[in-house]
């Protein structure tokens, strides 16, 4: 058995949990920290998850094995990791992983900051790589620092939208009716193996629609959408707390508002320290429209990208951030100011490397309440295709509302 | 029993089939057209297809029925429609809807110039709106076109991918065997409503994972992917023949070819006429680079639009057009030119009333040879990603690379 990186493998403290410490699970679970809340008791059970991870991935019709394959430039078993871990109750999660794919799965570890995981050898059956993993639980190793768990949870890798209230049902039914013989979705080959060598007891989790898993290539599309969604719900535009910017600001705010439906427009303050604008960083908001007071400068899109890359916020998910800026097309011929505005290119190059996907937006400010309306709109249209797609092809673009 | 549009509903005429000539079926359809010809006898037997369409969508979570539901701006139906109508010896196409969706449906069969449908009324439960279509098949009606079929295939209104050769498969079961009892997917009630109530053969079509059901919101998402994909495996880079104007164009061609792995990357002159291109318009090409000889005008880029306009291509599907133009950035300021560009914002919104995407992009064209192929990759890079997410959002944008 090889253990995880440094620090990744032993239990989690117990004590409040589900505060959306590190990034990247608000949108998903928040429905879920109620639920666990109420569970208090679960606290004290010691869980555990195995995860066979061995599959070749031959149905997806691409070379690399479906758990590896990206979304978002991620690794799909990276984002079942995270809807795992953020269930403060799993103590230990043990990915059962092929030997070539041994040093693949460490970097995946790594790179996103995976706690509580261990790695053991996958089996030439997805039943031997569960056997595996179950046996490093059961097992007294020397060197092990796993604790024995009372109930473990058997979940495919491919399955990237398990929630944590499928995960609390079935560890209550396992605690209360140990290992009878369930009806279970995969059929209880795995379940029998699990009591037959090991003295730990198993259940598998039932399939549901929200619980699916990734097999066909139309699947990894669809994962990919779904994410997109997720991390589009909330937009937060940031302005400077002077008044002229202040104004145009909340103008823009309000035809985000009107223009995208079921997604949620807030704006804050870079001042203060930026305080209200770490939380919103915090509470994982994905999604920032910065508006720039000067026309020719960057000053407060440059305030913004440093608070970002100083939290960890896009760790998991790429950032988008759109960098706003407002002309009087009529008065001024916007290419005087494009040429500076073009800047925008090597900033954007720089973040990128800290997913963070940095555009430019110049907004016509006519004198003509009407037409103001008119560009605003054609700017939120933008912004909105912008957050939706999340396209890294047309970072640093300038474009022009 | 309501007749479609005039002249829809009426069968087709025998002889020589699939030969692409009207529209977005090629990418989808190419490998099937062997097929089709080496079994010429199916020509002669009488097939029709009965879709229900009345479902509710409820599981979709979205207020639209699934089947009305847009995939790039078009009902999901129409997809069904087109893959069922490439199919020559499909003689009538039946699609029982509800009353309060038959205007609707019948606009879609306007709009997207399906041929050969009729619409009946959808009963309450599908298999009455199967009834209700096998019924106007088999009785003989004063005024009705439909000829009477020998095997009825029954198609849920909701699986846009099936391919020609499962139908061919499904009839030629059929055929040989009658409706003795299969294993069917769906159970066999169907089957024996029809054998009770009509006397017409019939047989369900068998599912597999290319035959899959569009039930959930994830569903429509891939769909949607590969709806993208499938057409944006094309794209073709149209030049001048003037020999300044070829060399660039082939130079970007190059880098296209290069950059793009799975795109099939052509390139066509504008000249003779555009015989040549006319014909890879009629072939379903979905994605045109257009290289505009002077920085300043879009002389070229018109021609271009002016025979996407004149060819019904973008009825089904969105076309896209990048308009390239190349200007040495440390000769000229792009600043002085990027005014006479921005321009194409206008073209591009009288254009996508007919379904075409615009974009501009400004290639940076340095004298050093090292940079213009950083410049020209970049350029690939930003094509590739319009191409890719035919993002409306961005129409009219000029694009720098």
């Amino acid at each position: 058995m090889e253990p995880g990186p440094p620090g990744s493998s032993g239990p989690a403290e117990p004590g409040p949990c589900l505060s959306g410490q590190r990034g990247a699970d608000h949108a998903a679970s928040a429905s879920l920290q109620s639920a666990a809340r109420t569970e208090p008791g679960r606290h004290s059970l010691a869980v555990a998850a195995v995860l066979p991870a061995g599959g070749c991935g031959e149905r997806m019709g691409v070379p690399t094995p479906k758990q590896f394959c990206p979304i978002l430039e991620r690794p799909l078993i990276s984002y079942t990791l995270q809807a795992l871990e953020r269930v403060c109750w799993i103590k230990d999660i043990v990915v059962a992983v092929t030997g070539e794919n041994m040093e693949v799965m460490k970097s995946i570890i790594q790179k996103y900051q995976h706690e509580r995981i261990s790695l053991v050898e996958a089996g030439v059956t997805r039943h031997r790589s569960i056997f595996s993993g179950l046996k490093a639980l059961a097992e007294d190793q020397l060197n092990s620092k796993l604790s024995k768990p009372e109930v473990v949870i058997i979940h495919d890798a491919v399955r990237p939208f398990v929630e944590e209230d499928v995960l609390l049902k079935v560890v209550t039914a396992a605690k209360e009716h140990g290992c009878t013989d369930y009806d279970l979705e995969f059929g209880t080959e795995c379940l029998q193996l699990a009591l037959k060598y090991c003295r730990t007891k198993a259940k598998l989790v039932e399939g549901s629609p929200d619980l699916w898993k990734v097999t066909y290539k139309r699947d990894l599309y669809a994962a990919e959408s779904i994410i997109k969604e997720i991390i589009s719900q909330e937009i937060c535009v940031v302005m400077d707390s002077k008044e002229d910017n202040k104004h145009v600001g909340h103008l823009l705010e309000e035809v985000l508002k009107s223009e995208l439906n079921h997604v949620k427009v807030t704006s804050e303050a870079l001042c203060h320290a930026g305080r209200h604008l770490q939380q919103i960083i915090l509470d994982q908001c994905y999604n920032f429209v910065c508006v720039n007071v000067m026309t020719s400068d960057f000053q407060e899109t440059q305030k913004l990208l440093s608070m970002l890359e100083e939290s960890n916020l896009s760790i998991l998910y790429p950032v988008v951030v759109v960098s706003v800026h407002f002309l009087d097309f009529k008065l001024v011929p916007p290419s005087q100011k494009i040429e500076n505005l073009m800047h925008i290119k090597e900033f954007s190059k720089k973040v990128k490397e800290r997913n963070i996907l940095l555009y430019g937006l110049l907004i016509s400010y006519p004198q003509d309440e009407q037409k103001l309306q008119e560009s605003l709109r054609q700017g939120a249209i933008i912004i909105a295709s912008l957050v939706k797609e999340r396209n890294s092809g047309l970072i640093g673009q300038l474009l022009i509302a």
